[in-house]
């Protein structure tokens, strides 16, 4: 019988900060303590306007062996690895693909991921493809693809291997349990023990953004508002008051 | 003065059922059925919704001689090929084209695209890019493409070479007159022979699995309910019952 | 201090006429003025139905070398010349971006794009991504990009290196200053000396292609109406004078 | 019972006299009579020195289909196409393959490739394979290929389709009875018709060349000597005259 | 203090047999099995003439990631995985490398695998480069490469993760253990429990072959003699018994 | 009348230690100062054994854009950019090429590099190819490309721009005047500035490294001779003293 481990998670607060934040900051800040590129490249949002952050289940593909997987689908779905890691699923959950960036299988159909949405999973990131594109847009889930494909996953050329292990996913190493964040941008992983320090780092925003945003809308000069200038800040000062009132 | 073979065509009945069933059970079936890869992997739908399927008339383009083609795309509208295979067209029917992936010529325009619609095609699945794109989507018929230009068709590196001949399109060999199915997950050839059958075992669709699609978004165990477990058997029993009331 | 050249602009009518034209129209009387290939091949619309044309100022990016750039973004602002491309903004102008095809770079963010629509920028033509995508697209302006990344400018691989200078833009060289026509399609360079001559001839349109399109939706024979042909001429003209009424 | 076409062949003579003037300037000549590239262009050298000149047989693989090509290589070898390309071989020829680029498909083997050898074959220019590599190269026959691999023809994702078509190699489109020119450089294709008058053309070579070889190896200036100015011409003529004696 | 994993390895003369067999040989009798592809694509062979076969000892990369690993890389050799790898090294070993295909890190240099050959190594199969290119040539070694770089192994986008453990090279999936079978045309996997069958079969290699093989090169006919026809079969028996004088 | 500039060069003396070094040891000394990567990831050796090292004259192609650039080869000679980098040749130099990794154009062909060679140029590197390859590799300079083709320099896709600017060659940014030292790991880019300080650390060699490797042909222990251990001095020592008899 298939045993895999589940992952640890932090709170659901401190991650669902992380969601607020965005992907952009995110990487601006991690990358400000000395991880050059946290970005998940390959994987895109299909989901535009979804903005979500949840730690990582990990599934890993692996080049098709026909000595180490047979190739009937539905002879028991038990042994099928892409089941297990949603079987971990906890509310918040995002489950992060190693798909070898194929684009010739999918992943995951329509039923998985409606079981994985009913289970309160928050999202998938596929360095890969998924079927059944159209219904899983509908089920209201994130998803970062690189594209679908009618093709069932083992159909071609992999098959799953692993999961809740290292993965590389878009080029970027995620360790089970990171954090991952993702929106229309794309997909971002925090490491566990940094998202405390992201988050706190990344909510220091700057106040004068929203004013000089609208300076600049109506043709201010970049060198006056961003980032504020000595010069601007009075003037910053008097329509903070302003809306006070 | 150009001659170009017909295609012979199944009944519509018998191709329609095979658009209710969709790519991804097609392409499930045909795996079973011996042939491992049917999916025409390039191609991307760009009418998210449209779900057709129909027999395939093909064009082939092959690398730009200018020995073989001359560079006035108007001198003679007649011996143009891309004008040839649209002239077979029928009700239901989906123009197939090898454009070699190529990404700087845009196979048909507008013009070519309303006749095609005019005279009842279904859809085009190109290897390669149209023009006039936001037109082409406008027209109600089906699309899959690698992309748009703004580049007529023999502008680049690529001319039209034959009609109606077997043609290599996303990595897939289509036979003229194969069956085309295609929708938001991508397009798929059926070859002639195997459409009735395709058609008869994707029909033998589970009747469990509304059910089960109801059970798993509130959260039910995907052991349990897919498939259906034997367990969970009487429990789909009484809800059928339900339904009928 | 950071110096560099502003362009030199044709006037906004002459230009504005190239919007009306299309980026197909352009790309055909260009090529057949000689230039085989205009289109820019890479960048894709991220803005459908927007249609602009105006001329390019444009920014280099290189390889990043540590000991020509620091790391620090915000160390001295005035230093950064994706910056300074965009100080040199005037109403229609688009800017070129040769981001070497770089899918880890965000060449822009909100901000700096906020500002350059503030000034009246028309549009961003991207061999490579932006970041903060959605909040771009919100703006109004139009964007042709390879994709979107959370990732800043100089975080990976590229740093700004020139302003004004010849580009390669999605295998294209742009001049500074040649005129960009851009829409569905994609992004067409325009000779600035060429503009004037592309859009006379250009706009030579056929006016029986109105015509001719509603024939064809009907059903119409394409020899018959596409080119229009002697035969189907005094129908076009019964139909003129219809319309007259 | 297969049967495929012949070509029509050239005189030895004229074919010959190609091999002398080389692959670089049979694509020089070819492109001054509009043909803008002729450089059947990934296929490289795999018999350094080697140099030949001869007309084209050919070999189209496609996408395979297992409705289409069953998979026991030795069940029937009078139906493998690839064998039949080879029956054609007369001295001189040259077999080009259309293997699609694969690189996991070995479309010939050592015993196919002697058997060609035997038969006074000159060479094989394959957009994709061999197997047997090493034994190959020993044959004396040139090779132009994109590598080896120890699979065989049917092993993976392809199957031959046609003999003595038209077929799409290295990005150019060959002819059967088209004449290759391969060397070193690489392999071009010479439309039937123009053979004549490339070799012509090709064979008024610049008597000087060799003067002025020898005048830049000595650090000799460009400007005076390549193309031979006519500052330098009685210094030519002069050492001309030496060189008789 | 760092723990590996030793492989368990079959006997030497098992393994040598398969040397002989060659991997052309090799990869169809697997192909027969129902491996459809054991071929590891992408590595080619940087030493002409070598053939070996052995137990694969595994390295894994994975995309650097800077809080997991610190980049200097004298500081604490002991650390090192691609030391780690080496130290299981017995006489006969091939040594595999998932190193992501990577061409801008050198996995091994000189030192290393003067050790890796002092130790016995017979070769390196690595999905990327290793540096020091001609020293290591000189070492009598084989070696299956992308290419070289002059960069060392954590220089830029990878570094080592795991040791002999299940990985992908060149889109095969390698068990620690499975034989590596590599000669000029590649490297091939022979699945552990499969070696014996594998030698079995390919060693019942047809002795008419070498007769076969001889007519060929004297122009015999294809037909008659490969395979060999019963016609020839006569023929064959008298030049055998020649043989035997 | 086309005037380009020439560069600036270090003294000989300190340019040809570089030589001595390698490309590896110079790559990794480069790292520690701070620029992660500076291999020219693209050109490979085309002549092995060669080592070289001098400063970069630089040649940068841009795309074809034909009213820009006339297609005729021969029209004025000293027009044709690609021959003013070579009139900057000094002895020891070496010429770099952005050839926008172009596999259709060659750069360079015989007669070029002839007069290259007679000036004493050291060597180039192309992003790209050239043509004339075998005459190229007789002429003794050090060649580093991605290829050669038949076809000459504006004959396809791309033309020459300019002379002794900042180019990007294999991903890597090269300044006029930088130093390259290259050999058959591939070519890598030491700006101008950091030389000497290369060059200096670069030398301290260990000294052990000679025994250490002979220990390792022997099947010493990694771990006590690569770094030389505490353990392994005394031993090293006595080695030491024996070699000075």
């Amino acid at each position: 019988m298939v045993q895999t481990h589940d992952i640890s998670r932090p709170s659901r607060t401190l991650v669902e900060g992380l969601a607020a934040i965005g992907s952009a900051s995110a990487s601006a800040e991690i990358s400000r303590m000395g991880i050059r590129d946290s970005h998940i490249c390959g994987p895109v949002s299909f989901t535009p306007g979804k903005c979500i952050a949840g730690p990582a289940l990990t599934l890993q593909f692996m080049p098709l062996r026909e000595d180490l997987y047979g190739t009937d689908e539905y002879a028991d779905p038990e042994k099928q690895l892409h089941r297990h890691v949603l079987y971990h699923t906890q509310p918040g959950d995002i489950v992060v693909v190693d798909a070898r960036g194929d684009m010739r299988s999918g992943v995951f159909g329509e039923m998985m991921l409606t079981y994985f949405m009913g289970r309160g999973g928050a999202g998938v990131v596929v360095d890969g493809c998924i079927r059944d594109g159209a219904a899983a847009k509908a089920l209201g889930i994130g998803l970062w693809l690189r594209g679908t494909t009618p093709n069932f996953h083992t159909q071609t050329g992999i098959f799953p291997f692993a999961v809740n292990v290292p993965v590389a996913c878009g080029n970027r190493l995620v360790m089970p349990g990171d954090i991952i964040v993702a929106d229309d941008d794309g997909a971002v992983v925090v490491p566990a023990k940094l998202v405390a320090a992201v988050r706190e780092k990344a909510s220091v925003h700057h106040e004068w953004e929203e004013f000089s945003r609208l300076r600049l809308r109506e043709g201010g000069d970049l060198r006056r508002y961003y980032p504020l200038s000595d010069e601007a800040y009075p003037e910053y000062e008097t329509w903070k008051r302003s809306q006070g009132e």
